[in-house]
This record gives C-alpha cells, sequence and structure tokens, in this order.
C-alpha cells in the first residue's frame, strides 16, 4: 500500500501536467513529425498497469443534451429554431477538442537545440458529436442523421480550408476503446494542421508516378480495376464505390471512394453526393457491426492537402480500418504489415450481409 | 444461441484457413508492402468480439522443457552435453514458427492482376524461447541468461545473413497480449525476409542525406548530442548508450545504441560488447518493469539491410517502445505521431530508478 501511494507521489514528481504550447519534434534521421503534447496526458498513475480503466458514464458525459457547459462553446450546431446556443435542442454539436494536440494561438516559431529542431504544434482540433443519443453509433441512427454527419464533416472542413495558416484538414472517428476512443457517446474528431502529414507524400508520390506513366488517374484507375475484377466489391451505389482493397492492411480494411473525381473532400456535390456517402457509410459500419459483433474500428477521411496542386493526381476518400489485430513488434519495425485474411474474403462477407439488407424490406 | 452457432459456421465459409504460401502485395498508390499471411489466422470466430481470449497455460505451453514435440524441430539450442536434440536439457532454444508469414520454400514468383500485382513472401520466421521458464521476463533472469538471449540473436542473425536469396533479418521482441504477444512463455522473434522493409527506406535516406551534409554519421552524432544534453540518457556503459529520443513516438520510448559505429548487428563484438548489451537491455527492461508495473512493450533491432552498402551511413541499434497508448485515427490517416510524455521525463524517470538499482549493493 505504502509502496503504491510512494509510487504514485513520484510519478507525480517526473511528470507534471504542463500547460506548455503542444511542439512538433522531427526525427533526424527519418524526417518523421511527432507532436509532444503532455496536456493530454491523463494522470500519469495511468502509465502504471494497475490503474482501473474509467470510462465516462453517462450522467457524466459531456457528450449528453444538458451538459453542454462541460465543453468549450460550440463552433457549429444544428439545432432547433430559437434553442440558445451551448443549451439543449441540437442534433449536432461541434466542439473544440479539450485536450487539444495542436493550437491555433501557437506562433509556429522553430526552436533548435543543437541539431534538434521543434515548433509549435499549429492547428484546431475540433469534436463533432454524432447525435444526441449516447448510445446510438452510426450503424443505429436514422439515414437522415448520417446525412446530417456528412454536412457537418463538409461545413467545418470548408471552414478551416480557408485559414492560409493550415496545410491539411483530416476528419476521423475512433469506435471503442481498442481503437483509441476515450469517451463512448459517438462523435468524430477533426484535425486541422499546419503540415502535410507524410502519409500523404507517400500517396501524393505514388499518384504523380502513376499519373506521368499512364497518364490517369490512380484511384479511378484503382475504382475500374476493382469493379472488373469484382471480387474485393462491397457495395455500389450512384455516387460511391466500396471495396477492400487489394493490399489490405489489417482485416477487413475497406475503402469508399466517390466515382467523380474530386482531390478535396470540400468539393464534395451536396445534392448529388452526400445523401449516396451516408448511405455507402452506414452500410458499411452496419455489416461490420452486425457481422462481427460490434468490433473497434478507426476510419478518416483522406482529402488532398489544402495548397498542394493535385487536382489531377488526388482523389478524395475515407479508409475504414477494424481494430482485429494487433500492430506488434514486425509492424513497428518494419513499417509492413500482415494481414491474415484474404481482402477477397472480407469483401464477400460484408457484401453478401449489405445485399441480404438492402435486398430485404426494412 | 442458435445466432451464434449460425454465425460461426457463415465465418467459417467465408474464411477457410488457407494453406497457401503467404503473398507479399503492393498497394498500388503508396507502394507499401503487406503480407497475406492467411495460414497464422487463428479461428475466423475470434474476429467476433465475443469470442474468449484463450491464453495457453502453462501445461500446454508449446515452450516449456517436456514439450518439444509441440513445435518444429529445433535449428539451434544450447544445451547440457549430451542431451538430445529437441527433447529437454536446454537453456536457449530456437525454432521455425509454425505460423511464418514468410516461407523460405517459395519461389517469389511475381503474378499480376491487371494493374495488382503479388509475389510470394520468401524469408524464415523463427522463435527464440528466452529460458525454459514460464514466468521469467528478461528482468527476472540471470544476467547470464540475458548474454545467452544476445548470443542466440547473434547466432541466428549471422546464418541468415549468408543466405544469398534474402536481404534483411529482424529481431524482435513482443511483451503482453497488448504489445501482440500471442504466447505468455517470453520469446523472441526473427524474420529473414527477402525485401527491404520501407522503414529502412527512411532511415537509411536520412542517414544518407546526414552523411553527405555533413560528413558524419547521423547516429554516432546523434549520440554526442544527446550526451552533451544529457537530458535524455537513460543509462550508459562501456559499449552502450541508452537514451530516449528527442522525438520518441510514444511514452517511454528508448533506444539502446552501440557507442562502436558498425552497419549490421551482426558485427557485434562477443567479447567487448555481448556483456554490455545485455546488461543495458535487462538494466533498461527492469526499470519500465518495476516503475510502471510491467507494461506491454515491443523491441526490435534495427541493422542494415544485408546487400546495402552502408557501411558509413548505418549504425545498429536496438527501439524499445512501450504499449502505453493507442495509435488511433489520427497515427493512421497521417503516419504521424502524439505523445503525450517528453521524453526528457521519461528518461529522468527511467535513468533514476538504474541509478538507484545500480548504486545499491546486490
Amino acid at each position: 500500500m505504502q509502496t503504491l501511494r510512494h509510487n504514485e507521489t513520484s510519478l507525480f514528481a517526473y511528470f507534471p501536467r504542463s500547460f506548455a504550447l503542444p511542439q512538433l519534434r522531427q526525427d533526424l534521421i527519418t524526417g518523421r513529425w511527432v507532436a509532444v503534447a503532455t496536456e493530454r496526458a491523463r494522470r500519469p498513475d495511468s502509465f502504471t498497469q494497475a490503474a482501473k480503466e474509467a470510462v465516462a458514464a453517462r450522467d457524466v458525459c459531456p457528450f449528453c443534451p444538458g451538459h453542454e457547459s462541460m465543453t468549450p462553446p460550440e463552433v457549429l450546431a444544428y439545432r432547433a429554431p430559437g434553442s440558445p446556443a451551448n443549451g439543449e435542442g441540437w442534433w449536432i454539436r461541434v466542439v473544440p477538442n479539450l485536450y487539444a494536440a495542436f493550437r491555433l494561438e501557437a506562433d509556429g516559431q522553430e526552436r533548435r537545440e543543437g541539431r534538434f529542431s521543434q515548433r509549435d504544434a499549429i492547428g484546431a482540433c475540433e469534436v463533432l458529436i454524432s447525435s444526441p443519443d449516447h448510445r446510438a453509433p452510426t450503424p443505429l441512427l436514422p439515414r437522415r442523421q448520417v446525412e446530417e454527419i456528412v454536412q457537418s464533416y463538409v461545413d467545418r472542413y470548408r471552414h478551416h480550408a480557408q485559414n492560409p495558416a493550415l496545410e491539411h484538414v483530416l476528419i476521423l472517428y475512433n469506435h471503442g476503446r481498442p481503437a483509441g476512443a476515450s469517451l463512448e457517446h459517438p462523435h468524430s474528431q477533426l484535425y486541422a494542421i499546419n503540415l502535410v502529414p507524410p502519409t500523404f507524400n507517400d500517396e501524393l508520390g505514388g499518384a504523380r508516378r502513376f499519373l506521368d506513366a499512364q497518364a490517369g488517374c490512380a484511384f479511378c484507375r484503382t475504382m475500374e480495376d476493382e469493379r472488373a475484377a469484382g471480387s474485393r466489391i462491397v457495395f455500389e451505389n450512384d455516387a460511391f464505390v466500396v471495396f477492400a482493397p487489394f493490399a489490405a492492411r489489417t482485416p477487413f480494411e475497406t475503402w469508399i471512394m466517390p466515382r467523380r473525381h474530386r482531390a478535396s473532400f470540400g468539393e464534395l456535390d451536396l445534392s448529388s453526393e452526400k445523401a449516396a456517402f451516408a448511405e455507402a457509410l452506414q452500410l458499411t459500419l452496419t455489416a461490420l457491426h452486425e457481422g462481427l459483433n460490434d468490433p473497434p474500428f478507426n476510419y478518416y477521411i483522406h482529402s488532398a492537402p489544402l495548397k498542394a496542386s493535385v487536382d489531377r493526381d488526388y482523389h478524395w476518400h475515407l479508409e475504414l480500418i477494424p481494430k482485429l489485430s494487433t500492430a506488434a513488434g514486425f509492424e513497428l519495425g518494419t513499417g509492413m504489415w500482415i494481414n491474415v485474411v484474404k481482402p477477397e474474403d472480407s469483401a464477400a462477407f460484408l457484401r453478401d450481409r449489405i445485399q441480404k439488407k438492402v435486398g430485404q424490406p426494412a
């Protein structure tokens, strides 16, 4: 007992909660960027494995109606006419992330320590609350509400895309604690940041090589190839194709891609694409939810960096990655993935589930 | 109940355990490689979240003495004189991995499906059993046994480095189920594969740029800088420096680097470096084990690709990554990391623990 108490004290001494602005540090050798954001640290004793995992119960959930004062003031809300800002009456609510790894008020000044360099992590972090219902993940929401979620994505994307200080906007969703969700109430997150993430350099480099060599968009051609092959197709509607990528990294990795070639998610056509995107997203998540008993997952929307001239090269899309396996020493050490399920098998499983659902009367 | 049974049946229909050779698939756009190894799949119903996690109990552990017949025949063992191969009497035992993601008997032939290409995943996967003791992770072993572990790393590394079909040898350790360990009995793993992993292209590119610009090894200079700064140093002995890297990706990420510049782990000097490496590794793991109550972690040894001419550029080292946070949508979507602990703080914590331990009589 005394040992435990002693441990806690000593841990606090080493890890004071720092309220300094978050910093970006660059690895000297690989060029990899890391955001050091100590304000996000939970109590330092949470690093000891004995610490109990506390999930916010419903009555103290900061995202539930009636608890609006527990979050920073809303930056967007779809709410009943006449209902007051930061009160009840909303069906979509967007608020700044209380534990932001990036801050808009930072100055981005580079600081050097010998050969090491770091700079302020500039950006905005927001939480997009999916609905007032604490226990309704996307599969359980009315389709109309999923369309409102998509609308909120577009609204916030377009808002941040106008900020000349920013380079990139990422919208993502973490479902379940093993996939990194710290609060149970369903919500998406937005990161609008002042650098181009490394994954985009890889994607853009490959897309450019493809464009130069074969005179076409790599994503458009991939969709054509997938539709011709058929074996990895999960679902199609007028505006979107859902498929398991040929080199899927994890069991049940699935991409949702617009048929219409556009580099930026901000160009989503609200009249012709919004409902179709909501349909593709909800059907895919429902097949996963029902077929695999509500597994944890992450999804994110990949959209062109804001200032890159890549209208021809890039093609926005959503990547859905269920958390059914663990990235271990091999993945960390090599940057490669080992997938124990063929994407043809996972696609067939999801496709059959969706066909049964869509085919049968509601 | 019936639903569950039905689910299981239908899952088996989609995911027959395939005994085909593992395949490498390349992502068309990013160039990222994925090994598709369906033989590694556990029962397909393990993907449903209801499936119970079964940890092999001690009496059925294939790595315990007396159970040697449960593994493929050993490829190396340090054992008592006169004790029979694949019987008891060993203190280190190395066996092929039963669930190999890479196979030496594959032909590496490339197969194309339109624009998509895949080839056999050629390589060897081995398990290096740390000791006969099911319940003794590295911190609890005698130092002499840790030196034997290092000896087995070197022996197997040098063995595979002679195979002209292979490009790279990775040795790694997964500790704890959240870090991907599927069997409790402490063991390391070796992957000897026929391609250069993506992380090395990043590392080698950065090291080459540094060498060209500043006429020195980036790793040697980093060690000098770290020793001069002092704030991220965890431990030093005659042959190794242990430190938290400036751009640590996760809380308590720690590197162990030899002072002597050598590109390949295979060049470890058994007389001057083996004991020092074992000391640095065991003290670091013990500080982590005792200070944070036995957290899960991964470590891997980064060594130069076998056929690369990088004697001047590269510098082998070990990277230790505790699993104290979850890579979620942000990390997957951007390739960036958010670290909630400053490496200066984690280094001070581990350094003080080790100093107390080394300073006090055993």
